[in-house]
């Protein structure tokens, strides 16, 4: 085994374990975290604003991944959500060390929901597990239908799947077909609500099948 | 110094020599070598097809990078390009020994343009020289005008920039002015090029931009 394989499988072990605990914590405490993961400019911060919108039941608390900048947590701010940065600094993904890190500085809510929006980016955030229930991935028409086909892996761990941007579909020439039936083949089980993030059409169903999967 | 990064850096270090001697070799047969960055879905495969229609001076051969599938590559290659397919089986940006490992089973034609078209990301991709002469990076208006400011390396990193969707941007709220402030504080030499990928519009001047790069 070269020096860089036994050093990313350190690096993977080492993450499981550590979001393994942060689990345990957030369990514990009736928290119910939910991982967010899609491309860059796929709808994540406006899935995430209509989501907020729509559970009330709770308390909730978010935090943002970006590489460099705070401008979705000052968005969030600004609409009274309790938001938390990170910036990773060039890293494409965030991972467990990151998520411990900030929770230290979080006053955690019993009962509560936390919401992780990680990085935009399709490939690396779906390697690593950050102690959260469930990932939900975010893909836009706009990125076109075969996305399913070119980067699976998030596609196999999302537990739902936000199609935004479905009122431009037309003009993007979007197969809705061709992509759900590309989910389908690497995730059976995983919906797919199709939505509007600006108008927020859709989101009910998102809510109503988030609050069921919290159970 | 941990060993990760000290891992890190080697890899860094040991591409960088690799790519050089790879640059060397395009130039020696006057190859042209652009790498084509840019987040799923913004249109990579789309501009790229219709750069190829314009850039008939010379030779063409495409090097597609992807995770996984050949859907770009078969797409290419019924409109009679000659195209070569990397599948990286997981890694999410090309890499030197990836592109010396295929030119390998290329015949690299003297005078001609190399094409490649890297893994849809906007993280990775730019922290890796592959041997290119100019990156080009593309991003799209429904990925939203804030890209500069939260992916700040792949623009600093690209000699020019493909707006694509621009057909679209009014559905999606694009801020046009927002985004060309970001490019222009990072990188005040790149120009922008506005564009619909789908109808060739604006490619014009792409292309009349890449044969004066050439020189």
């Amino acid at each position: 085994m070269s020096d860089r394989i036994a050093v990313k499988r350190a690096v993977y072990e080492e993450n499981d374990r550590q979001a393994a605990l942060l689990h345990e914590i957030f369990a514990a405490k009736d928290i119910f975290v939910v991982n967010i993961l899609g491309g860059p400019g796929a709808g994540k911060t406006s899935s995430l604003k209509q989501i907020l919108a729509r559970i009330k039941d709770r308390p909730v608390s978010v935090i943002e991944g970006d590489i460099t900048s705070d401008i979705d947590t000052r968005a969030l701010k600004d609409l009274g959500i309790e938001a938390y940065q990170i910036e990773t600094g060039g890293d494409c993904h965030l991972n467990a060390p990151m998520i411990d890190a900030i929770v230290k500085r979080m006053s955690l809510k019993p009962k509560s929901w936390l919401f992780i929006e990680n990085i935009g980016n399709l490939v690396c955030p779906a390697e690593f597990v950050i102690g959260e229930d469930v990932k939900i991935l975010v893909s836009s028409t706009a990125e076109g239908a075969d996305k399913p086909y070119k980067y699976p892996l998030a596609f196999q761990k999302a537990a739902a799947v936000i199609l935004t941007k479905e009122d431009i579909a037309p003009y993007v020439k979007f197969d809705e077909a061709y992509f759900r039936a590309g989910v389908k083949a690497l995730n059976p089980d995983a919906p797919v609500f199709g939505v509007n993030a600006l108008s927020g059409e859709g989101f009910d169903a998102v809510s109503a099948w988030l609050r069921n999967a919290r159970g």
